[in-house]
């Protein structure tokens, strides 16, 4: 089959053989993919990560359990051993045995087939989009932060970063009731928010006021400090950038000012499931591109250009 | 009046006119002041201070409302506008307009007098000797982490750093109910705690096992990246120490792991004189040394040498 592989020093597509059926998982025949910025980091050495990228799919299981053959599904994508403590307290997605399709260990979407265990299968209903189902991953990492910070009705939060995850992060805080102030440097993608009714400003015409609640969703190394600098005092800063960098830090601001940092990754399925077909959250204005599995290196080039939104990749 | 005022290169003791009464003020005259590591800091061009340092005393006072007239007393060392929304949300610890006892804006404790506002004094009972009511406003600082952090009773916990501050928060967090692991580099500070029935380890025997709650105290630009390795998935990392320097930091082992940094600085300082009072913190043991205000200069010195502890300065 056709795989986008980072092998060596850049990703490319190559032919690799299908995934060998396992116990208690499924073999997904992927219809569309979507291109993370992890994917972008992961080329650039980020976790030193060797084989199939891509973790964000929506696909068909063609082998596996008789319950969920020809099923459309979308996977969470920390493979748990299900035996440790960890997963034993019910956290999974921390399993310190974990894989994590496409990033650790794991082979992951950009390919024609892709193995997911059982257990990390969730059923796409029908009336929802292959186009909306493929953003089911990002919207749930999204979700992750109403699940570690409480939102309290009409409290401010400023979400620095107008990228994919930073227009997903603001729409499911303001669902959440907070007072959402996207702030952003790309015209377009705050008009994707302000069209939901969402305040969204360009940085250069932003106030800097601080927030009880701030999202860093820059992706950026000098998104940190600027991220401090815009919480208030014993205010919350929900860390969303994961880099391949280690920038320089003035960490005292956070001991001053006592604010909390809390690093926060992936996220439960079923409310970002349930959201997407409620149509609570706008998602297909943030399809920018759509690029073969066979031209699938040219997605990332694609994803990595200044004011991309979400590529996709179709097999 | 003599004080030590960081002015120009480096701290020294000088003349200095004695501070002028204030409405609302009382002019307290130092029995014993100690010195911190913030108080280092500064001399290192922390926070761009110039005045007098000094935040840690105990004194009596000379001038001021007939009340406080003569009484013995601690001081908190947050100078508020009470007049600002922080301070009407009781936050008067984060009031932007404060000045901060020989830190900010206010001239500090090394010196003969020292001019609080009344708002900021607690009386000292008379059971409490000079010698441990000097020790209120760091362990006050101890006792922040346990009004930020719920301490859930034999929840594992680890202190990094055997320095003062590492001492006091791990009797506060021992006090709490937390089982406490104190992580240090010198025999004698961590005999202390073991004399309390404290568990207390050398770092080169230490195993590094994650906690779900870790004290930074080791006042080390290093220290961040090692507590954030200390720390357990979904984890808490309380961080102490405050730095002149900007260390290069790996923040993405924070999302990963969804860890949760809490900034920590001064704290109330009630449960600290209660603490002090029932004898339920061993504070002594921490003092290393004791230098006339003339000599103050050379508390700084001693102060920073390899393994010192607590340095008085005696008016």
């Amino acid at each position: 089959m056709k795989a986008l592989a980072f092998d060596e020093s850049s990703p490319r597509v190559v032919e690799r053989p299908e995934p060998e059926p396992l116990a208690d998982h499924a073999l997904v025949r992927v219809a569309l993919a979507g291109v993370c910025n992890t994917d972008l980091e992961i080329a650039r050495g980020y976790l030193g990560f060797r084989g199939v990228l891509g973790h964000e799919f929506v696909g068909r299981v063609e082998q596996g359990p008789a319950e969920w053959l020809g099923r459309r599904v979308v996977g969470e994508i920390n493979f748990a051993c299900r035996a440790c403590p960890t997963c034993a307290e019910n956290l999974p997605r921390h399993c310190p045995r974990r894989t994590v399709m496409g990033i650790v260990g794991a082979d992951g979407a950009f390919a024609e087939l892709v193995r997911v265990p059982v257990a990390n299968l969730h059923a796409v209903p029908d009336a929802l989009s292959d186009d909306a189902a493929v953003f089911c991953e990002p919207l749930a990492a999204a979700f992750e932060i109403v699940e570690q910070v409480a939102v309290e009705p009409g409290a401010r939060c400023t979400v620095l970063g107008d990228g994919k995850l930073g227009l997903l992060a603001a729409q499911v805080l303001a669902l959440a009731g907070a007072r959402v102030l996207a702030v952003g440097r790309h015209p377009a993608k705050l008009a994707i928010l302000r069209a939901r009714g969402i305040e969204a400003v360009h940085e250069r015409d932003w106030s800097g006021e601080r927030a009880p609640l701030v999202v860093e969703a820059t992706g950026s190394a000098r998104g940190f400090e600027r991220a401090v600098a815009a919480t208030l005092p014993r205010g919350t800063l929900v860390l969303k950038s994961t880099l391949a960098e280690r920038p320089a830090v003035d960490l005292a601001p956070l001991v001053i000012d006592e604010i909390s940092v809390v690093g926060s990754r992936c996220g439960p399925f079923p409310p970002a499931l349930h959201a997407l077909e409620a149509g609570a959250v706008d998602v297909l204005p943030l399809v920018c591109d759509r690029v073969p599995l066979a031209a699938a290196d040219d997605a990332l080039r694609r994803a990595a250009q200044p004011g991309a939104l979400k590529v996709l990749v179709e097999p």
